[in-house]
């Protein structure tokens, strides 16, 4: 195991990391930029370095920074949490040369999925499901005809050389094919000079179900159920719960059992998430593999019982997984909130500042993930998220009301929060009864309360 | 369901009765001294009603101030939590006549319990084990012979009239017998004017292992698991933990199934707990029962999953128990400490006073029930416990180190606290190996950190 390990992270992920070091006995060197110095996780830490001001790029980014804080302090490893560095392939081959382990996939592991086209091909080849599609561009009326005809309407026409939302068209009946093509291509033209399409068949109000997955680096890999964050507002997850409502057994080890030979494809080692599209024939569709550990990890946490920042650690120390795939049971249900401080009914504006009071919620069943407190002043620089406060519940209902009573008893005083959009949320009929997809929170303006 | 209750109790178990409330819809209404203005459970409440002065006898002991409030109120029902008057019959009865149900048991079951003699006769009658002594006075030394031969020595010999350690000899060898009564004689009839003397057999080194029961008024009863309360200084329990580190699942089940007797036999309902003495050799004797939901009845929720206090009010508005006894299942391992406001190393002084800063931990597995906060000003008229941590591990050894990891992060301005005692006990070896008994915080001294 590791003597000492750095923690290239700031707020309630770096407070995480901290704790999982010292319950493997391993001392913490925490980082923090100017604009942090009062920051709770350099003042918990066993040993802070300062590393740059407060813009990520001069500190949480400076790679160079933290190597040599590493070099200063003796930290053998870098925990890059999420966000920042934690997807750089860069930095970890920079860590490699340097004699830092980075506790997180391999850099080989990390492109492999990091480039998009190639994971897709990656997936086909090892049985994953992806989003139906031409192989490649499309030439021809006929060739367009004859692959909508066996994927199945509705179809995307896509601009290969898009981007932005130009050089799309959605494809409903076989009779508006020609006319779609035909406008996307010279639109593509018009804005990306390349006229290339491909086609790719529309899912319809998908929801995001994502598979945890440990995998160790002796080849193990087991996942530990999902995560459905269908509840996403402008692509960011907003609520999270574990398990999803549409979820059965047999999904479950359809989809776990394709996201481990997602992993395994690629030689992945650490904890990583696989993040499918479901529709609502209960097809799933991989989108993407994030290489790091997530915001919502805890989720996972509270319905498995595994410590997915412990595991990280042991794995990345070269032990092999603790569990086997059969020793994963889930039981209840969690639901976590994600609390930034934001003006709901301005648009959500992050609204940064000092925090003048606070009692936050707590007692059995309920997990609160944070850096602040009371005084502390939340600076503008960084991520509006305050805390995730999460609850396990016997059930769905039972974890829904015990959300609902923790988020009423939550008093912030000084900043603005979502608090009360959150309740408004949890308060929604369609919430309540788990009917809801990626696009519900874009649909149904919830800020009237 | 009841629409609303009164919570006739301050401090942490006020909040977390609150908090079941609202997670079963039903409104609370707080009560509060004029010492607890700024009570936080007389804040969050949907209503607070003062009581009366500081003193407990003219607010929280006042039956009278407390059926008023109900009164005034409209709440349907009173919960007393632990302590004041959750015990106390008479306050049952005048509770009945009001029409203000009790959350916990009927004052017959009550006072069942609270006679000590009746209860061990009743014990013996239900095949519950008691300690095994004479059946009440004994008159010669032949029959106290006869009597020790048949129990095995040690045994006590006990003043019938007796109390505060007066006319007790400890008896280790048949030929010690003869002086030891007539020593305990002379001394019962020199302070208490009586010279009956009884016999007990002595219980060397005993643990204590309490049964947590829930018991509903259609006359069903099950048990949920043990916890250990052997960690006690002067008869106050410092440190609980479930499973015991001596269970077996035998012993469990057999110290469970007499621990449902013993509730049946005085037609018991609600929350309870009966508490045992366990020896070396695994013997179990009963020791007493106590009628209302414990200080440490978390430990219980953490490793069953079962919301007691919900419980408690489900079963009160007379709805059948939710779980059967095979739905009781125990995983991991759960430590709660007794946090303080006092000076170890000042022979355990209390020590109120206001909180000038506070940072609890959190995250993963640890659950705080505190009614203190940043601000809050501990007044000097009540229990000097401030908060109870609990964590939950996989093992008792991963509880141990989260335990120690949580109390590391605890930080309190402005008063003295026993954490760091409670971090030097679970430094120690005997307790790190689950090596010790009720008297071994009485043995030795863990006051040097």
């Amino acid at each position: 195991m590791f003597n000492k390990i750095l923690i290239a992270n700031r707020g309630e992920i770096a407070i995480r990391i901290i704790r999982a070091c010292r319950e493997l006995g391993v001392k913490t060197v925490a980082v923090y930029s100017t604009a942090d110095k009062t920051a709770l996780h350099a003042q918990i830490a066993d040993e802070a370095v300062c590393i740059g001001p407060a813009p990520s790029k001069d500190s949480y980014l400076n790679s160079k920074a933290l190597l040599a804080a590493c070099e200063i302090t003796g930290a053998q490893a870098i925990h890059p949490g999420f966000g920042f560095l934690s997807e750089n392939s860069h930095f970890v081959r920079l860590c490699d040369k340097c004699g830092i382990k980075f506790i997180g996939p391999g850099a080989d592991a990390m492109d492999a999925m990091g480039d998009k086209a190639n994971a897709k091909k990656t997936m086909i080849e090892n049985d994953v499901p992806v989003v139906p599609g031409s192989d490649g561009v499309v030439g021809t009326l006929e060739e367009a005809q004859e692959i909508a005809a066996k994927i199945g309407y509705p179809i995307m026409v896509k601009a290969s050389a898009g981007g932005g939302g130009r050089g799309i068209r959605l494809v409903e009946k076989p009779e508006e094919l020609e006319a779609a093509m035909t406008a996307a291509k010279q639109e593509a033209k018009q804005f990306f000079a390349n006229d290339d399409i491909y086609i790719e068949k529309f899912i319809v109000n998908p929801r995001h179900v994502e598979i945890q997955l440990l995998a160790d680096e002796h080849g193990n890999v087991i996942y530990l159920g999902e995560r459905d964050c269908s509840l996403q507002r402008r692509n960011q997850k907003v609520l999270e719960e574990s398990p999803s409502p549409i979820m059965t057994e047999d999904l479950r080890r359809r989809m776990g059992e394709a996201a481990v030979r997602a992993a395994k494809a690629c030689g992945y080692a650490n904890a990583g998430t696989v993040e499918f599209l479901v529709d609502k024939d209960l097809n799933f569709y991989f989108m993407e593999m994030n290489a790091r550990i997530q915001v919502e990890h805890p989720v996972t946490e509270m319905v498995t019982g595994v410590d997915l920042v412990k595991a990280q650690i042991n794995i990345a120390a070269g032990l092999p997984l603790q569990y086997k795939q059969e020793d994963i049971k889930l039981s209840g249900h969690v639901i976590e909130c994600r609390i930034n401080a934001e003006e709901p009914k301005n648009n959500f504006r992050p609204c940064p500042g000092k925090i003048k009071s606070i009692h936050m919620p707590g007692g059995f069943g309920v997990r609160i993930d944070t850096a602040v407190y009371q005084g502390y002043e939340i600076p503008p620089y960084y991520d509006s998220m305050i805390a995730k406060v999460l609850v396990k519940g016997e059930d769905r209902k039972e974890a829904i009301q015990k959300m609902k009573v923790a988020l009423s008893e939550f008093l912030i005083e000084g900043i603005n929060t979502n608090i009360d959009f959150q309740l408004n949320l949890l308060r929604d009929e369609d919430v309540e009864s788990g009917n809801f997809d990626i696009g519900f929170l874009n649909r149904k303006d919830l800020t009237n309360y």
